[in-house]
């Protein structure tokens, strides 16, 4: 089911500056025992990227209500809003008035062999290069050919996810989900302030962490560190917490012989994403 | 008026990954005397734009056919053709069968000041830094935010471009318009394999430039360059070419008395757009 500015619908002005420029931004939210897990964290950064792309803030009791409308009688799905600047003239300048288009639609959730979150998944490290841009770093915007070439790179179905680099050689994150690497008690995750999406599921690790006996660094990771970390994890809101069994590199294959703390923190974010349904039921 | 795979239409499935990921890319194109300027090299990098993408390649006949019949009866009009990778399923991966769409319309000529031409316009240098991407470099594709947050630097009417600088403070281009600098007998533009769009009338001055007796060089160009040109001059499809009188950076602006070579490249360009005609019409 899909609904447009409220109303079922299939389709959009093909006048949108989300087509034309790719002028808007996006959430995908996990619906799990019929509720929207996370929403509040999910909100706060749809806001923060409104805030940051200069884009009217929709109301948030409308939001929910029809991200509850698409999914409503499903015990699981995925939710995705897209908010946009609108129909504009021909330009890049914005609209002197700005009249924003939302889409909310839910798709089906996706199958994935129950193994990718205890054994661990095999991701591969892109070629495609990220480019730096600190006014678009973190926030989850419609500009998404990098994402759409780097995943293009690798079609063997036993490949999970790719590993993204920015032009300087720095890990940032995966083509669809945050990246953490374990080294002692310290997780390290890349920073975002370069390039890459603030995930959710990232900034709740991040916020647990000390719960769970872990230090975290947040900075620059290069491959080196992947080969030495003790083991790599994958996360969004959706997957939540994959560990990686193995890294190829062009010929070259790094095998993580544990997962014992990416499942370790799988657990309590999975725990953790269920008590907040009961913050999004109330908000 | 607008057509959607050819049929006269307003809207676009919002499933398209166009509006998703910005996965797809355009182009511009001037009509005068009801003729569509250039098509060829505006077809020739759109074909290259959907290769470089792994997109299929639209058919020329189909293509043409459309944009004539956007604009048929108008003396003056812009064409704007979208080629996305059409609908898909959640997720960046690419559809393994994919039926792109084809969005083609037409828009009235933008009215600008007769002076723009002329005496030359104002820029100023925007603070948005643009990312660098060798693998998007140089196609006119949909990812369009820095763009759309430069442009949004300025309200000030006098003000009639900005100047993009990348990560690295190397001049790449105006928000949307090639640039060139003029110095003796040398025209320097920066080079778009990191960034950049490779613009139709930039392409054709450069292959032009020895018949006017100039040398070209593509390369590097900093603010040191911008200050020391003994011209500046802004190109694109819509505008062909404006000289550039004064650039502005900050509290500081610098003046440029000249606007002799603009104009002569300007007269060439225009001459040799509608020697082109001829040959969309034989294309």
């Amino acid at each position: 089911m899909m609904l447009i500015n409220g109303v079922p619908a299939e389709q959009i002005a093909a006048t949108d500056r989300g087509l034309h420029y790719g002028d808007g931004l996006f959430e995908t939210i996990a619906v799990r025992h019929g509720q929207l897990l996370l929403w509040r964290r999910h909100w706060r950064r749809l806001v923060d990227g409104c805030v940051r792309l200069g884009l009217p803030v929709p109301d948030e009791n409308d939001m929910l209500a029809e991200a509850r409308a698409v999914c409503a009688g499903r015990e699981r799905a995925v939710v995705k809003i897209i908010v946009t600047r609108g129909a504009g003239d021909r330009g890049y300048r914005m609209p002197s008035v700005v009249a924003p288009n939302r889409v909310v639609l839910a798709t089906a959730w996706p199958v994935h062999p129950a193994s990718h979150a205890t054994a661990g998944v095999v991701v591969r490290v892109c070629s495609m290069r990220l480019g730096r841009n600190r006014l678009l770093a973190g926030i989850k915007h419609l500009n998404r050919l990098e994402q759409v070439l780097a995943r293009a790179e690798w079609s063997d179905e036993s490949v999970a996810e790719g590993l993204l680099l920015d032009d300087s050689d720095h890990v940032i994150e995966a083509t669809a989900a945050n990246v953490f690497f374990v080294h002692g008690t310290l997780l390290v995750t890349p920073s975002v302030v370069q390039c890459g999406i603030a995930g959710v599921i990232r900034e709740l690790i991040l916020e647990r962490a000390a719960r769970l006996g872990f230090a975290v660094r947040v900075g620059a990771v290069t491959l080196a560190d992947v080969w030495k970390a003790d083991e790599i994890f994958l996360t969004n809101s959706v997957i939540g917490v994959w560990p990686v069994r193995r890294v190829e590199c062009g010929q070259i294959a790094y095998a993580k012989q544990s997962t014992e703390i990416a499942r370790t923190v799988a657990a309590d974010i999975r725990a953790c994403s269920e008590e907040e349904i009961e913050d999004s039921n109330s908000g």
